[in-house]
């Protein structure tokens, strides 16, 4: 069950203030506040799935792979495309899944 | 430009032999053969993709759908998700790619 108080669902409703540096209409954008390297964001999906296998299981054709080109689009807009880039799900609690939002990390060793 | 002859077109092309423990008409996938993890496998596209800015720039929506959903499937398959995985993607050489395929790595601490 999906937990409406989780904090990107805060962060969605506004009623944590954020800066997002990307956002469609599919997911927002901003960068993680307790960063893993020297660059390090998120992408979160606007709509409420908890993790990968929520998403897989109720999402269109068309969701996901709007989600997966914002994801693309994010590393191509913080410029580390050349230097290159990891995508990070955490699936579940035991993976490290620190929010029960789905959010795909994006990190880079440039800055 | 697409190299031909990485390890992972070789393994496609059945050039060099591997069990699959998964395949449907867009991915294969095996167990990586240097594991991270007690359970590290490998989703790998059918179709010539060097990494994920190649997929996003070329693959059609249902294509997107269906690789990501293998990937799910092969977490099903490997019983890991109530442990918990991890989906990495490594998107150049500068951030780890070791094959210029595309390829989704799935990580558990679950055996």
């Amino acid at each position: 069950m999906y937990d409406e108080n989780n904090v990107f669902a805060k962060i969605l409703r506004q009623e944590i203030p954020s800066t997002f540096i990307y956002e469609d209409d599919y997911v927002v954008s901003f960068y993680d506040i307790h960063p893993k390297a020297p660059t390090h964001v998120l992408v979160v999906p606007k709509k409420p799935y908890i993790d990968l296998n929520d998403f897989m299981q109720k999402a269109e054709q068309d969701e996901v792979y709007h989600v997966l080109k914002a994801v693309q689009k994010v590393a191509q807009q913080l410029d580390v495309v050349q230097a290159g880039y990891k995508v990070l799900l955490n699936v579940g609690k035991g993976a490290g899944q620190e929010v029960p939002h789905l959010h795909f990390h994006i990190l880079s060793n440039k800055k």
